[in-house]
């Protein structure tokens, strides 16, 4: 594995005229921006360029690429975007590509380093990356380019709210938005649309809202009853863990969700200074700071529960 | 009335060394971010300033300022920020200071001209005309004044969201985190905070959802029952009519929520080419094209929820 700077990076992409990007599974807006793109740029550029990912693409980011930009292509030069560990290609794409990227393009540090080269860096999105290599690249943006890296760097940020956005960051944004990115489309499209049944688990969910010490904790339940009665599945539930943690006062929430095989899969959201990580390696889970997870098996659920109230009591009485 | 420019209103500043700030009632971030960040850079040159808001500043607005920092002067220069009509300035503060303003900045372009002076441009928040003014002042920003400009900029706009965004929206809140503003404790009082009556008041809200016309139609109801079994008041009720518009597939939302005197405000929330003002105008209310309002006596309930309807269809035929 060579680590490689972007000048190199922008090498090895000059070198060759047959290239396949791969995005992981579950894909997001940071993923597709990239592939998307890199492929229109690469395209600009004369070359022949797919993209490939192991997952339908949700519908709402359709506006960055058309059906045959999808799909395989001989012998191809093989490109990963915003991929920290191989097994993230997902089923088919990981059997079949294993040990075969030859260029990966990453921001997250974990990565596992399992292509022949690799450029890393640690910024907000990898959108930010692929603006930069497009820049040294001296390859002209267009809207649809600027559409597809707006869109990595805004989903990747919360909007421009979480702690990993830079100076840079807002920078790119500016650039974009002069060549043309349609943010609020975007923005529209990625934080402001759900499905009808997400407003009616939501609802459901809080309607279960549990209080405890001075109104500094908050438990939450989300159960496969709730989810056939507004048509809602595991995924739509991504953003509900963090709804009780806004609840004026909360330094720390837990939401239960009941999966299929009855288990509860835990999620607890934490304010600073409060350590989720610690509270769920105690329960056998783990996580970061503000974002942490565990288990909880049905049929201790009551002895589980109350043990993970008197972690979070401990964590708390330390504030 | 003379409008002035940005180096006349410098010199205006700089000619006077006893300034009183007066914001907008129901102040918002825009307000007192503008008014806290050019109360502290004048400071910095040496002058008495305060700053007079006629209603009690939310709680979430306290890192902006210190409690000796609001309250009358003598013989003040009176300075306005942020206000498109004196009428704004509020129960009090209108009466004492009417006529008397001395200098506006503003950036509404509906600024009824009410001072003696006004520096107007039409940008996102009043808070980037502040940032360009204490720039071309040549005065330093401390961390304090980089906090109550992005505070600003990110509630006018939505956190980056709304179409009044530019490039230069972009560029000023690149320069303010790196002037160090805590945009993640900013935006997350902003944004990610809220009385846990707000969500139980969502929930029951949501579950009044109606829709008509294949789903392309949402209305929702807020009484004042819910308001008094939830624990809120009307103004909790503010970000609620956006919420049904954001139902996948929903072109215009309508919003109907009892007032104390029984009638019904409505809210209407549309996506483009959904003409809102239109529907509004016919029902003896107004407003913009996305967000307008009108009235529905509770006697007339029934056929005032029927015409509304009616109107929306005839704009929703036309999509």
């Amino acid at each position: 594995m060579n680590k490689i700077d972007l000048s190199q990076t922008a090498e090895l992409l000059r070198e060759h005229d047959n290239l396949l990007i791969l995005t992981h599974r579950n894909p997001d807006g940071d993923t597709l921006g990239c592939a998307f793109a890199l492929m229109n740029a690469l395209r600009s550029l004369g070359k022949e360029v797919r993209v490939i990912c192991c997952d339908e693409i949700p519908k709402k980011y359709s506006y960055m690429y058309s059906p045959d930009d999808l799909g395989e292509l001989e012998n191809p030069y093989i490109v990963a975007v915003d991929i920290a560990d191989e097994k993230l290609l997902g089923p088919g794409v990981y059997e079949k590509y294993q040990g075969k990227v030859s260029l990966c393009i990453d921001h997250h540090i974990s990565n596992k380093e399992f292509s022949e080269n690799l450029y890393l860096r640690d910024c907000a999105a990898a959108c930010e990356i692929i603006f930069d290599l497009l820049k040294l690249m001296d390859i002209p943006f267009t809207k649809q380019i600027a559409d597809c890296l707006y869109t990595g760097i805004s989903t990747d940020t919360g909007c421009f709210k979480f702690p990993n956005v830079t100076r840079d960051t807002h920078l790119i944004a500016a650039e974009l938005i002069g060549l043309g990115a349609d943010f609020t489309m975007i923005n529209r499209a990625m934080f402001e649309t759900k499905p009808r049944g997400y407003f009616q688990l939501e609802a459901q969910a809080i309607n279960t809202l549990e209080m405890y010490y001075s109104g500094r904790c908050a438990v939450m339940f989300i159960t496969q009853q709730m989810l056939r009665e507004t048509g809602t599945t595991a995924s739509d539930c991504d953003g509900l863990a963090g709804v009780p943690r806004k609840i004026e006062g909360v330094l720390i929430s837990a939401t239960f969700r009941q999966r299929t095989d009855g288990i509860y899969k835990v999620s607890l959201r934490s304010h600073a200074p409060v350590d989720a990580a610690k509270i769920c390696l105690s329960m056998g889970g783990g996580g970061h700071a503000r974002a942490a997870g565990c288990e909880i098996d049905p049929e201790h659920f009551r002895e589980g529960k109350q043990r993970l109230l008197e972690l979070i009591k401990a964590e708390l009485d330390k504030v």
